[in-house]
Formats: C-alpha cells, structure tokens, sequence
C-alpha cells in the first residue's frame, strides 16, 4: 500500500521531553493482566488502564503538555466529555484562566465535572462542530489559546507518553490496540512505540458507527465521515486532521472499526469480569478482541482509555447486557381474572429460587378472551438450564404452555380458551 | 482498656514467609491516589484495590498459603462468594480437587465463577452456618481438609501479605483502614503494620448490620451477633474466632461500624468518581471516610477488599445513587383525560433539555377527579438548580402547582378542581 508521508517532523525525543515535563501532573497508570480475556484470546492480555488516570482519562496528558509548552494566560476549548475535563484541571493547576464550550446535550456528569475542575462552562445548541466553532471564535475575539482535542503537535506528544510506558511496563509485548476517534492518542502512542520497536503490532481500533480514520486510510487522505450515534462518545469525531492522519499512515499496521453491540457488551464485559469501569470509547480494544475483529499475536496490550461513563447510561447497558446474556427473561402468563392467581405464579417461582424483578400486569388485553389477564414478569436465572429447570417447574405445577403467552396458569388452562 | 492476649504465636516472619510461598500466584495490587476522597477528607488518601487482585479479592491470599502449607490431596469450603472462588482457583493451580459448599441463595454470578474455577459447587438450603456443617460433614467422611474462610493461622499469616505491600508502596502512610467480617484480613494486616510501625494507626471497618467484632473488643472476648441483611454481604459474619480477636485485640487500634445508607452511597461513589467496581465490604473504609466515622491522620489507606458484586445489585445501587443525589426526580402531574396533555408535557421537559426515564400513567387515581389522569414522570436532572430551572419552566408554560400533584397541566387547571 502506498502511504502518504508524515510531515509533522514528530519524534520519539518529543514524545519523551513531553512526558518529562507533565510528570508531576499526569499519573504512571496500572498495566493490569486480565485473565478472562487471556482465556477468550489464547494470549497473555493486559489492560493499560488510562480510565484510571486523573479526570479518568489519557486527555489530562495532552492538554497539560500543551498548556507547560505554550504558556498561555487563557485558554479556551471545546469538548462534549474527557477532553473538557483535561483541559479544565491542567488550566487550574496551572493557574490559567479556562472556558470549555459544550454541547447542551453533554452528559450532565461531564458538565458539572468540568466545573468542579475549575472552568467555565458555556452551553450552546447543536453537536460539538457547533462548541468548536463558539469557542474558535472566543479565541478570536479574546487572545485566549484554543486547545484542540487532537490537531497538534504538543497533543499528540502528550499523549505519546501512554506508549512509553506500556513498553517499560511490558517490554515483550507484540500487538497494541489503541481506541481512536479524531487519532490523537494513536498517532502518539504509535509513534513512541514503532520508533523504539518496528516489529510491534499497532492496531487503531475505532467504533464502525463513525469509522474516519479507517476511511482516510482506504482513500489515502484524511477523510470525514458523517455523525451517527454510538454508545463510544468519546471517539465520535469526524475524522483525523492532516497531522494525525499522517502520523497513523507512517506508524500504524492495522486498523478495525466495531459495531455497537461489541462496544456495549465490552463495558458489562469490563466492569464485571476486570471490575473496572470503562466507557464506551474505553473498550473499544476489548470489544475488538472479543469480537474476534483482531487476531494478535504474543502478549497483547489493550489500551482503556476513559472511564467517564454516564452512570445511568452504565445501569442500562447493564440490564441489557443480563437479557443478551439470557440471565433476565421475561415470562408471561395468561392468568384468570380471580384473586389468587399472581400468588400463584410469583409462589411457583419462589419456590424454584426465582428473583422476580419486574411485573407488568395487563388486565384488558385486546389479544386474550374477556376475563384473562397478561402477566409479564422479568426474572433473573442463572443460564439457559436454570431456564429450563423454571419451565419443568411450572409444567409440574399445573400450568400449560400457551401461544400468545409463555404460560397459562391453571384456572386460565381450566376456562380452555 | 485491659485486651485479652494474643496466643497465635503468628509474627511478622509468618507473613512475611506467607508472601514468599504464593508470590508466584498473587498479583501486588495497584495502590491508587483518590482526589475526589482526599477533597473530603482534607489529607492525601490511597486506595489499595484487592478488587483488582485475581479472582477480585484478597482471599485468593490466604487460601493459596494454606494449600501451600498443606499440600493436602483434596480441599472443601463453604462460602457465599469471595472465599469460594479463592479456595476453587488455589486448588485448581495446585491441582487439588476442590468441593465448595454454598448457600442456594448465594449470587448466582458467583456460584458461576466458583464452577469456572474448576470447583465442584454443592447448594444447600439455609445460610453460611448451614454450608460450613455440610462441608465440615464431607471433610470428616471424606478426609479432606476443610479450609476455613478466617479461623487459621495459615489463612490469616497470607491476607497479612496486604499490609506488606502497602507498606513498601506508601512507607510515609499514617492511617490504614480495613474492612472485617470474621477478621482474617484485618488480624494478618494489622499484625504486618504494627510490627513494622508501631505508630501507625489501623482502624478496622464492619457493617453496622452485623458488627461481630466491636462487641467482642466491647465485651473483651469473641462474641457472635445476629445474623442480618447487609449490602455488606462478604463481612456478614456472626464474629471472629478466637484466633483473629487475639490477634485484633493486640494489634488494631480502632473499630467503627458504617450503616447501609453510607456503604450502598460509597459503592456509587467508588464507581463514578474512581472508576472502579467494588463490592459493599470493600466499600466500607470509604463509607468510613465519607460518612466522618473515623477522623484520620496523615496519608490514609483505604483497603478495598473485594470487587465481587452482582452486577444487578449494582445497577440497583447506582439508581437508588443517583435518586438520593437528587439526579433522578419523579415529578407528577394532574392531566385531563384529553388528547394532547402527554404531548404538552413531554414537550415542555424536552425544551429544557430535561431526559425522561420512565413513564407511569394513571388513569383513574381514587384521589383526583373523574377525568382527571395522575402522570408520574421519571426525568434526569443535573442538581437542585436545575430542578428549580424545569419547575420555573412548567409554571412559564402555563402549568400550575397542585397539592395531590407536583404540577396541573393548563386543562386540568382550567376545570379548577
């Protein structure tokens, strides 16, 4: 393939001088061995666990080594999430002056994070294009420094140190998966680590909902592709800049882009086999393996990148990660109008060792006889033979399979309707 | 206060020796820096994640240290969760056949990670007591060594390899709390602590639902209490042996005991502010710290014991987190039985930019008038403020307060009732 050149002048020694000079701001964060997905990849696999990182994400590295080259008075930025909050606590240890743009629709976590860090915060209508543009104009009008999330040098160096230090850590590692949206901290990692060691692996790993990266790479120039939804926010950006673009064709062997039910299966994944908490952008490296979309080699490390996930949006992939699974189902019953008949149902599956954690009661039914109600309950079983063992349960205790409902209850099968 | 003494005979060398023996099994776990925990309690803090350690907890520790010690041909255990899966991966690695004896009520996840280990798991009915007589039965009949979850010198000498590591990790540490059940834990740190550094202090955390081991230090010998639902499910333990409340006694300065309110609200907190899951008794130092029970000194370690929690029970929590934070807001509404009213309202929370969780409709509410509906909405808001921005939002946009109701839309305000 032919590659378009790296033109940022980029190298190794600017990775190590930012890394040296954000030192006593940015945390050495933990390379963790995870023995769940050893099992699924056959491989030793390691997490490096940037979600464990100050603001809970790589983006304070960045941002404080541009803010320590550049020594601005103000500074403005603009972020929906993990950048925001970078800039915010590097400006106030640094005693700089700083205004985050976000998009009104930030997660209100994030807004009132990124407060709490010292800045302020503007709210404006529309998607982050629309933060961009407000807070190039502050710049414009007020002198204040614009740091963007990834379109320059002193970030990407920034976010380089990630690199270095996977290689300290485990110096024999052969595949590196890096999550990637605008290319930031894949140019920088990819850069610290193909310089010092040509034959490692480096794959980009983004989320197929917007894949610009992968797309610049098939065109051979940086490339933007249309905003979509995906549950990984943090790398829903067009498309790489010249720079990181670039740096990506020069320094990365592989990339691959993962659907949305890899990505949100990955966080339940994480939080409850690694017991870490991941966001959706975080686990794009594990979806990719888990997915089989990357087939590494030796010791592989997968890069976390950011752990700020909106808790509410985390308990609702939970619940929908226990139904994919098949350990919350819903049963549904056909019940006569009488009193009695819930306590049946709800007697039956106690006694089976069935947590109940929804029922839905639905007297009227259009699609069931005058007089039989619909009964949906959510359960919880442990697997598909504890499903089994609920069903032969039920059938002992009287109730009878049923077409428009899973079961029908005694009384209900008596009325033979 | 007069202490009973220790008998144990255990010593720094013991633990030290422990550590040597399963070295090649146990990870040092990473000691992390919390900001937002040493904001509130105005000193540095540390959390040092034994939820990160294989099997998420510590109790892989000593089990492996009494197999190690052992050799025996085949084990049996009894526990609920953490000591299972423990007991099921030492012997696996030993290649020891393992019976683990658990409660039929135990989290199925568990039951499911302990038969992953390679265990046969047995259920009985009843509780913890139950499952320790079963497996004390078939250590008897069958010849096998029965591992204890606490009450053994080997077991405890290993959970002591804790207190080793934050040591090396932290040597200017001045507090150090720990999370006790039975008191294996804190009997083997406390012992490695203040043998080393006599002026350190170590506080010792319980579940004010099942506080074992402050009535035995109140009544100066080991004393059971009552068996109660705690959200603190791996420190449900009636008290410590005679083995750990010597060696408490001797070595453990402080005992507090944290309610349930503040260790469901420190599990919520752990997982939004330090991006890590962890299970009710590994939250409790942090319960300790954020609800004022204990006043530390100087650099403070939290020892976080365990990440095993159901992941259903934390998306429980993060709810229950989220409402008592004031995020999560039921707002209800008197509407009239019109076509419309639905649409009015849910047109005005989306003005302002306020998410809508859940919807209950009531059509015929006994308390309100014959065509007049209650609506029950479940919204995300960001703080107080915001709250008060959508109740001036409603009144802007013609709703009215009601007293059965949060708010009367217009229509229903109109037919004054």
């Amino acid at each position: 393939m032919t590659r378009e050149g790296d033109s940022s002048g980029l190298t190794l020694a600017d990775v190590q001088a930012a890394r040296q000079r954000i030192a006593a701001h940015v945390r050495p964060t933990p390379l963790l061995p995870s023995a769940a997905l050893a099992a699924v990849v056959g491989a030793p696999v390691y997490l490096k666990c940037e979600n464990l990182q100050r603001t809970g994400s790589f983006k304070i590295r960045g941002a404080h080594h541009m803010l320590a080259v550049r020594s601005p008075e103000a500074v403005v930025a603009a972020s929906a999430g993990n950048h925001a909050q970078g800039v915010a606590l590097a400006a106030s240890e640094r005693g700089i002056r700083a205004t985050v743009v976000m998009p009104r629709t930030a997660p209100l976590a994030k807004q009132r994070a990124t407060r709490g860090y010292g800045a302020e915060v503007i709210l404006v209508d529309g998607g982050l294009s629309d933060a961009i543009g407000h807070a190039q104009g502050l710049a414009a009008e007020h002198g204040w420094l614009f740091v963007p999330p990834f379109d320059a040098p002193e970030i990407v160096a920034g976010q380089g140190g990630v690199g270095l230090e996977v290689l300290e850590q485990l110096p024999e590692c052969k595949t590196v998966l890096v999550p990637a949206g605008g290319g930031g901290l894949l140019a920088g990692v990819a850069l610290a680590l193909k310089s010092q060691r040509p034959a490692l692996r480096v794959v980009g790993v983004q989320s197929a909902a917007m894949p610009g990266i992968v797309a610049s790479r098939a065109a051979h120039a940086p490339t933007t592709v249309e905003r979509a939804r995906t549950v990984a926010d943090g790398v829903a950006v067009a498309g790489p800049s010249a720079l990181t673009h670039g740096l990506i064709e020069r320094y990365v062997d592989d990339l691959v882009a993962v659907p949305e039910g890899d990505i949100a299966s990955a966080v339940v994944f994480l939080l409850e086999r690694a017991r870490l908490v991941v966001e959706g952008a975080g686990a794009l490296g594990v979806a990719a393996l888990r997915g089989g979309f990357v087939r590494p080699d030796g010791p592989v490390v997968v890069i976390v990148s950011g752990g700020n996930i909106d808790v509410s949006l985390l308990g609702r992939l939970v619940q929908r990660g226990l139904a994919a699974d098949g350990r919350q189902r819903r049963v549904t019953f056909a019940a006569a109008n009488v009193p009695g008949e819930l306590a049946l149902i709800t007697a039956t599956l106690a006694a089976g060792g069935v947590n109940v954690i929804e029922v839905g009661h639905d007297l009227t039914p259009p699609d069931l006889p005058v007089g039989v109600a619909r009964l949906t309950l959510r359960v919880e079983v442990a697997d598909d033979d504890a499903y089994a063992q609920l069903s032969a349960r039920l059938r002992d205790a009287g109730f009878a399979a049923g077409a428009q409902v899973d079961f029908l209850t005694p009384a209900a099968a008596a009325s033979r309707f």
